[in-house]
């Protein structure tokens, strides 16, 4: 099949030739590019970035934002990155398991992506699957991360709205602070409300907010009960709809993301080419003091 | 301080001007350049990469480790690669904590890198922080890395040895070989031989490497009791000692990871200073559907 023809399949709907999009997008970079050059940036599908520490209840969390969105009848893509490493734990499997339940549902698309490393290619294949689901008639993606550090932060700049979920007993304000996680979110959740100090943790994170430029939402959540939910829902929907509505402003700042995320996929993959022979001739050199290490790394790159 | 000053002070071994140059090394890439050159690839450090997935106890490992070669004497840095994210876990600040049992040797260095992002950052600070170690007298460096994918294996792609930390329950051989942790290590531990499993788990994966070409010591270690970690040590000297020896293809590998790790952060560096302007401008070209996101990306790269 050619790529115009996989496009045109895509642009119908059609699973199998989606499926077989997202899986040229992780493996073959060179081949999707041509791909996506077809497809463009549909700038239909609204998307939704969730990140926060393990362990505070994301997929859970998009679990239930599954179930609430499908009862409003919309089309459901998720995107849940993975650590390359299938063996890093038996949670992050278990949650895959658990949205299964989705599975026969032919209006969500669940794909989990297996990053081919976190240098540039995770990041590069998100913007791509994002584009491919939209092209696809999915209404909203949401775009799990693992949730582990800079990276993630990376991830989620290509999402229209920022929910970034945390949880009671996590630590000080100043530490969330620290981490960057108080710059990026849309709408800050605290998961696990029936655990002690979640209404601490509520009040400790709109003190941060208190005197500064921005004053997002933060909702106490239990994606266990479904408590605070619907609550969810409708902050998400308040951004959803000026979204809708052709707001310039998030569509800029996703696809900025996604340029900035596929220009550093391909500086990434450039240098993966760069042989491995002319990196061990250029070791040879800084061993036999012919050249410093830093020069080597020069003309590497 | 002008930069010569401080090679020369790190080269006669002064913890002040060693830390001083390690945090050179995550802020400042330009000057710890400059420095870095100076230091050059002293390579007299035995440099001794640990990964794993996460709660295999690399951490608990580590601390035994450096308890056995303070015993023979050896100066021990230690580099402790975190995520991010000061909030992803106190399992890692409880790690950290623990090591500190070592903070009044003053043969023992231990620091914890706080990443600025995996892309590339990381990995270039980390070959710096090596070259600074070992310019400081430490005989020996443990890397240990978070285990959370690709960018571990990049980040002990610099070392003399690998020694890959498993546990008993992790899953079957196949997982473990699927991420990529059966092709990079020189030794390999079961740690928690105390758990049912292990000794399952050290004939699995024996049974991979038979009719190998690679057939690298599998070892049952309890890092909790200090059973095991004897042979572990015999197994990290014998390879020790052929580094000792002036075996070059040990530095060669350690070199060219460097190398590769150096430009790797160079090309990110690189991007990230591409203007915000610059990408903001390609956005609204892309939303105005005056150019591809393709073309866009290969403009801001």
């Amino acid at each position: 099949m050619d790529l115009r023809q996989l496009a045109s399949l895509i642009r119908k709907g059609d699973r199998v030739a989606l499926a077989k999009g997202i899986t040229m997008a992780e493996n073959d970079p060179g081949r999707a590019s041509g791909l996506l050059r077809r497809i463009g940036v549909p700038g239909n599908a609204f998307v939704v970035g969730i990140t926060g520490p393990p362990g505070t209840g994301k997929s859970s969390l998009v679990d239930r934002l599954i179930e609430a969105y499908r009862r409003e009848g919309l089309r459901v893509g998720v995107i849940a990155v993975d650590p390359s490493s299938p063996i890093t734990g038996g949670a992050l499997l278990g949650d895959r398991i658990r949205m299964t339940g989705h599975a026969g549902d032919r209006r969500v698309f669940i794909r989990s992506m297996a990053s081919r490393g976190w240098s540039g290619g995770l990041s590069r294949a998100t913007s791509q699957v994002i584009r491919l689901m939209d092209a696809a008639g999915f209404d909203l993606i949401l775009l799990e991360t693992v949730g582990i550090g800079q990276s993630d932060i990376e991830v989620v700049g290509v999402a229209h709205a920022v929910m970034v979920v945390l949880m009671p007993g996590l630590g000080d304000d100043i530490q969330v602070s620290k981490a960057g996680l108080m710059e990026i979110g849309d709408v800050y959740v605290v998961n696990k409300s029936d655990l002690e100090g979640a209404d601490n943790m509520v009040v400790s994170l709109l003190s941060v907010f208190r005197g500064g430029v921005r004053s997002p939402p933060v909702l106490k959540v239990s994606a266990l009960s479904g408590e605070g939910v619907d609550k969810l829902v409708d902050a998400l929907d308040s951004i959803r709809s000026r979204f809708s509505s052709g707001n310039l402003e998030l569509r800029l700042r996703s696809i900025k993301g996604m340029i900035v995320e596929t220009a550093r996929g391909a500086a990434m993959q450039k240098l993966a080419e760069a042989t491995d022979a002319k990196a061990e001739r250029l070791a040879k050199q800084v061993l036999g003091a012919e050249l410093t290490l830093e020069d080597a790394a020069a003309q590497l790159a």
